[in-house]
């Protein structure tokens, strides 16, 4: 469990970088961009920071911010009734991000799973994405993505987000938006 | 109709407004922003240049440059056979986008329609939006939209876009994309 201190730390550290990158946000979303660490307590190595824009029944847009070699978990969005499942396109903004999907592993990969869970991440077929570079993931399709060196900020256009059905291959991980 | 050297300028001219906002583009994209002048033939007064990222048959996301005082002209997005017309985000990322509703006119509006076609302009709740700040719309309403005295850089955001569905308020309009 993640401390207090710890959220606003890196929710400060993440409504910097959108700033810096010139993606201005109002008073209001500052304060409520989301910080997952997916229930493993390990934020800087498995972690997230979110600002969604607008989810409706129709769409849903984000920007997601990585830190330095931050991962976000291998999961799939799977079909929820008469929806096949979130489809979404990662467009990255700055930085680099590492994406990782179905498909034939890539030599050489520079794909670094973080220490300790290594055999929860099963895909390595690799997009390494810069800015004004983008990848559309099919629904119900394994992926994970990783920040670069210098982290990442990747503005994602989907269909509805309903992160609460997202199937992870790791079964430690709750994806529990962390609330103060 | 616009001549080439006027399409190319205005191109031209629209990706250093996403460069200069920080919004990366690749080569490829760069020469595919569209330039829209409605048929009418006066872009700088009438008109939308667009750089479409992602348009499936669920979800849409493009960015918008506005010249200054430049007019996106009065139309709606109406159902298409199970659709029930688009519906759209607009997120102000840069300048000022002045954003024309149904509902209630707002006094005192800044509102001016294009000289010459102010017949064309029926909807006048305002909404002002500067960066940071987005307003959704919903399915077949009359909206209309108009860049600040700087212009403006616009992302949105939406279910499937159909453009040439669109009903514009103004007859002589069709909504044919300029190709060079």
């Amino acid at each position: 469990m993640l401390r207090r201190t710890e959220v606003e730390h890196a929710r400060r550290r993440a409504a910097e970088m959108l700033q810096r990158v010139g993606l201005s946000l109002t008073p209001e979303e500052r304060v409520r961009i989301e910080v997952a660490d997916f229930g493993l307590g390990e934020l800087e190595r498995t972690g997230l920071q979110l600002l969604t824009y607008v989810n409706t029944d129709r769409y849903c847009a984000k920007e997601l911010v990585l830190f330095p070699d931050q991962t976000c978990p291998e999961h799939r969005h799977p079909p929820v009734g008469a929806d096949p499942g979130k489809m979404e396109t990662f467009r990255c903004r700055w930085g680099t991000v590492r994406l990782y999907v179905e498909g034939p592993p890539t030599p050489p990969s520079t794909a670094r799973p973080p220490a300790g869970s290594e055999r929860y991440y099963t895909v390595f077929h690799e997009l390494v994405l810069s800015p004004g570079e983008q990848y559309t993931i099919p629904p119900n399709t394994l992926h994970w993505f990783q920040g670069g060196a210098e982290g990442a900020v990747v503005s994602e256009f989907s269909s509805t987000s309903r992160d609460e059905f997202d199937v992870f291959t790791d079964p430690r991980i709750a994806r529990t938006p962390l609330v103060e």
